[in-house]
């Protein structure tokens, strides 16, 4: 059996308890669906899990996907799971029952790919790139794109791919020069390289369809100019056949952690032999590759709050079970003739495990509000919901990327702390979630870029609805949560920092409207930190006044146990984190301009 | 030719300018060095580190230190180094004339060491751990001892290391086990296993003489019956030939970072045959070890400091050659027709260069003068100046050891980020570097225990005098500051912080004195992440102070853009990183018991 490395009764009682996930699962597109057929697939992927993910996830970090003779190995391990992946439905499930798809909510995808990730972040990439690459052809391709290739795909028979980054292009995708030559035929012909193409290439499925950023020859300049292709691995002929397409693997790139997700630099056309297919409209092929990147920053974040959590459930573990040292009683002193305790019951040890705690289910709770978003913003047809909607999800995707990313960093630190010299040996597996969780805040955009998109856009937009809204939401649950007493002075301080963050966001403005841009940007990634820690603030403080409603009445189905370390955890985060935005805010009001370049040589 | 790791200008300027380390230079045991002297021998240890350190760092990482057949196997360079460094007097050096060293202050050995930690971390614990071995015999063992092994020791022959953890025991060092049976010869047959020994057998010695911990059959329990022993892994027969001691490594722990430094795993006197001789009298063991724990704190702390410098240059001059995007306009607009500019333009990039200067400099400015408080400890004579120095080294030898380890670790992620993907990536060093510095705030006690040393007993030293003493430092420099007009807002915001600090001692004080002790110590951790931001708030404003000064009289050694960059970094750690410390307050005044064990199940 598995060892524990999620909690499937916290992630239930968030979808359910604390999202109300049911007035999803009521949406016409849900209709075949119901909280009992929901569980039984989340325990379908958990068993799954159990069996084929977790118990490979310390393997694949040990024989890294690598590059060889022409081609990329990786783990076998790859193959079972696009293949057993695909009969369960993991890359199917959220498509319209007309493409081929099973029309599961966003929620529920999102929920069994959290819990993939917890068992092995290495490996739900390769079904997931697979589903976002199909998705883009279903969306925007024509019948004919669709039919040819996303059956395949849909059944994890052929693997999907995103081709953005380009060598000189990095984050700037403007900058981007590879090049599709039209054909008489309508096809074109394509030629460039693409690098950090993850799941780019390996020996488990017979082709691979990528999903291709590039120029049409003579189109305009910067991210207008950008088109989409469909670019397969291996040509598909009349009969059904694949004959090579052009497309090289040229190397891969070895990383310090998600050793087991091959990472890949591929050439196209080298031999002007690469044909592509243009998706949707010339020049739209960024704007349509946003379109879906709210889904692929989302499913970042599910990605390193599920790290995240695993590592905390392992150094839980760990610290239920190793003794060592005395608890300092009152007068300072130790007694050494006592049996040593077991390190949870040292203050230090038991304030890093909560840590970890609050961030992994605050994560947790981001995540999941922010995928029941997506649902519900797709299946109104009211307006009025449609921008609520539009607006919170365009607003906490950034947040949902980053928090899980940046402070899960933190939280396994935490845990490898725990552990102390065990932490930092390979026997261990903290050392790997510490090494596997660090891509998580450079991939999709970096939290630089997730940060400029927060506060140079998102809380810019429809002049500041979504923050707006975001407060409404806040405040609805201030007042739910201030119905019961003790709860009163945390629901009192999140009102404080509620209107502090106005203060703030009141504070930068002025330099967005003196047209000091590039002042008003320059600490963005101070106020994401500030910002985050607030939103889950206010998670935490939704989670705590729930489970305290539970108490009273006495009908939940969870233990009193549970309820109560909800509310505990709440006020660990309280304490420990959301304190933290105080000073945050003091530097995001500081009158000292430090970043912005100018001619000093600031690091003579 | 090396790459830059680190910066002779910066090193030198906080000994000299900074710290006036020609006080300590003017003591008559350091009658040999001046000022040249001692630039020489840095600068030797610079040529040294470039030709032989550097280039194998990476190299070291992808061959880690393993065990095989028996024995450790480490990269040839070790054998180099031990060889060499011996040569050099990098082993020798600091200890006196008399015991066959130079004389050399403490000071300018951890200057020398910080260069090659920053050139190669792997290496220089080979060196350090040899010396801290011979200085405990040197200081507690008899004449004999000290002819038969420090010799040898002093020129790299022969290796030494400190054999203090044991599988059961962990940091908890009064549940140590290995026992010492008394021979009729005076001498001991020990028995037991020691664990996570650094440096603990190589193929590049002859010789590696082990310093024990161990328990004197039937000694009291606890810290008050451990003894120290000399225990070589091969014992010198009366002709001056070598005997296996039966001291035999059992395995080595393979690790996330500092592979090329091996930790292994010994048993002693598993064929009943371990000799080991008392060092000093018996149950004297720990406070022998720990009238040396000082010098290995500081050790670590400059470790620690040196790969944050490290990696500060590294991601630098990445990000100083890279283009990508371009500097966001005043109107919120780019230009996509403009050149890429150099990713050190970007704000958000500078931002965190910026902070990584501020955490690298800061962190070798606090190990400088720490390692400064040890020598003029050690060389005055006056019983009021030898009490100033003992208390002020006794506080500030945990934040050493902790700041650099703890804000180096973000540090370095900000350096990760710098260079995006390519920080994940390892062909770049970044990555090395963020898993090598991991293991420092575990080494030679915890960032935990660290912080119960520094509030649990630092702090309460004689009535808190070593507190009042580190304020008065920090007055002069705010009072030096201030005569500068446009640092005397920095001075006055110091000022602010230090009278926090007395409000935050006051208030937890309470509890000590309430005989609620185990309340008192549970933020330890905290406490020391606040006090030791302000200590480094104060080492900012004297350097900034001493550039300003220097700015004025035009009589300094460095260029303008050297002192204005100070004076610039200075402001860059107040607003980001000082500013921090106010809600950090809030967490230690905070009036929630959290982390302190009662019935309920809080981790449910």
């Amino acid at each position: 059996m598995a060892k524990q490395y999620m909690d499937m009764d916290t992630l239930k009682y968030l979808l359910y308890d604390v999202h109300d996930f049911e007035k999803v699962l009521s949406k016409e597109r849900f209709a075949d669906y119901d909280r009992e057929a929901v569980d039984m697939f989340l325990d379908a992927v958990k068993d799954f899990s159990d069996k084929e993910l977790y118990p490979t996830f310390m393997e694949m970090d040990e024989t890294p996907a690598h590059f060889k003779d022409g081609q990329i190995h990786t783990h076998p391990v790859v193959g079972t799971v696009m293949k057993q992946g695909g009969e369960l439905g993991l890359i199917a499930a959220a498509f319209s029952a007309e493409d081929g798809g099973l029309q599961m909510p966003h929620t529920a995808m999102t929920a069994a790919y959290y819990i993939m990730d917890a068992a092995n972040n290495h490996l739900p990439g390769y079904l997931g790139l697979t589903q976002g690459a199909a998705e883009l052809i279903v969306e925007f391709g024509s019948d004919a794109l669709k039919e040819k290739y996303t059956p395949k795909m849909l059944t994890g028979e052929w693997a999907g791919t995103m081709c953005l980054t380009e060598p000189q292009a990095g984050s700037s995708l403007s900058d981007i020069v590879t090049t599709a030559y039209p054909q008489e035929d309508g096809s074109y012909k394509l030629k460039g390289q693409k690098i950090f193409i993850s799941g780019g290439d390996h020996q488990h499925v017979d082709n691979v369809i990528h999903l291709v950023l590039a120029r049409i020859e003579g189109a305009p300049a910067g991210t207008k100019g950008i088109s989409l292709f469909v670019v397969p691995k291996n040509r598909i002929q009349d009969d059904g056949s694949l004959l090579e397409n052009d497309v090289v693997t040229a190397g891969d790139y070895q990383k310090m952690g998600q050793k087991g997700y091959c990472t890949t630099h591929l050439m196209f056309g080298e031999q002007d032999d690469c044909q592509g297919w243009l998706v949707g409209e010339p020049n739209l092929g960024l704007k349509y590759m946003f379109l879906m990147m709210n889904g692929a920053r989302i499913a970042v974040g599910r990605g390193a709050a599920a790290v995240c959590m695993a590592a905390y459930q392992a150094s839980l573990a760990y610290a239920k079970e190793r003794p060592q040292g005395r608890r300092v009683r009152n007068d300072g002193k130790k007694d050494v003739h006592e049996e040593p305790t077991l390190i949870i019951n040292h203050p230090d040890v038991r304030r890093m495990l909560l840590l970890q705690k609050s961030i992994s289910e605050g994560s947790l709770s981001l995540v999941a509000l922010t995928a029941l978003y997506h649902d519900l913003l797709h299946t109104t047809e009211d307006p009025e919901e449609k921008e609520k909607y539009h607006l919170l999800l365009e607003l906490l995707t950034p947040i949902c990327k980053t928090y899980p990313s940046e402070d899960g960093m933190r939280s396994i630190s935490n845990g490898v702390q725990v552990l102390g010299g065990y932490g930092f040996c390979s026997e261990y597996i903290l050392q790997q979630y510490y090494r596997d969780i660090r891509i998580f805040s450079i991939y999709e955009g970096t939290t630089g870029i997730q940060s400029l998109d927060l506060l140079g856009r998102k809380v810019a937009m429809k002049g500041g609805k979504a923050v707006m809204l975001l407060g409404n939401e806040i405040m609805q649950t201030i007042k739910e949560a201030s119905a019961h007493e003790d709860l009163k002075g945390y629901a009192a301080k999140l009102g404080d920092r509620l209107k502090n963050a106005q203060e703030v966001l009141g504070h930068l403005s002025q330099f967005a409207m003196k047209g000091e841009f590039e002042r008003y940007i320059s600490d963005a990634s101070i106020f994401m930190e500030y910002f985050s820690k607030i939103v889950v603030g206010w998670l935490w403080l939704q989670m705590a006044s729930r489970a305290k409603q539970a108490l009273l009445t006495g009908d939940g189905q969870y233990s009193t146990e549970f309820y109560e370390s909800k509310v505990h955890t709440m006020k660990v985060y309280f304490k420990y984190e959301l304190s933290r935005t105080a000073s945050l805010a003091d530097i995001l009001m500081d009158a000292d301009v430090l970043t912005i370049p100018d001619e000093e040589k600031v690091f003579a």
